[in-house]
């Protein structure tokens, strides 16, 4: 496994997957954004080990994406809420859920997400703002940003090959 | 491990993670996107076991998300090369990248995306073409759609909890 001290620490995409990069992480995320909150709840829903949920839980709370607060005394049980930091995943698990609706079923879409102000099905895509429009994969370049310290970093995620 | 008989098939994001939920096979796929297209130059990037390495691209060749064509003779090589359904992956991993410069580097980002036109960096959100903004989580509710098969998986991925 790449440690802290391999050539691609640089890389955010790797960071990220460090903290979340397993499946089963993210479909806890999934849960917790959707509002199954309680341990035994996930555990239910989930059908995982619980002392896989407990190792993956506490690694999210480690990672200040969840936080847990008691929701009852006698015994003592918690609930896990999304920090500023989890919920600033939105945009990844929607655009996970966007690829898996265009791309691994075999009809429509089973949820919808909308616009609460017009009920228009919300889109996730690559934008410019200066010319206030879509920008596809085939349109985006990369550039070494103000915080690389390695040249062997130039991600280009979004390129079209 | 959830099967496809699962209560939560219906879940585009279950299966999404079915086919790349897996901190290797991410990266694979940002090695891919970046250009890192031969095995010994994804191998040598990674630090991956060859046997593991393998595995994976043999799972993104049948999950038609890469494909892999020769790039020499004796003995034969193959490149890989993302599908359509592969490209389709650009917005997931712009947002995960992001998300990782926003909140696991101490400093600024390392890479920055730009839009080919105008050289304005790329932002990813969900976006509102009715109202034509930027919709923050807490304003992005969820309605089962036309797909929906069953009435347990009403996910709402974007809602703020």
């Amino acid at each position: 496994m790449p440690t802290a001290d391999s050539p691609t620490t640089d890389c955010s995409i790797q960071r990220t997957l460090d903290l979340i990069g397993d499946r089963w992480t993210l479909l806890i995320l999934r849960d917790i954004f959707r509002g199954v909150r309680r341990f035994s709840q996930i555990q239910n829903d989930l059908g995982i080990a619980k002392n896989l949920l407990a190792y993956r839980l506490n690694s999210l709370v480690d990672a200040e994406i969840v936080t847990k607060i008691p929701y009852q005394d006698r015994p003592v049980r918690h609930e896990y809420i999304l920090t500023d930091k989890g919920r600033a995943l939105s945009p990844a698990l929607v655009a996970l859920m966007r690829w898996g609706d265009d791309w691994c079923l075999p009809g429509e879409a089973p949820t919808e997400l909308y616009h609460e102000a017009c009920a228009t099905r919300v889109e996730l895509q690559p934008w410019c703002t200066c010319c206030n429009e879509a920008v596809p994969p085939s349109s985006i370049r990369s550039r070494p940003g103000p915080g690389l310290t390695s040249s062997i970093n130039t991600i280009s995620v979004g390129v079209s090959p």
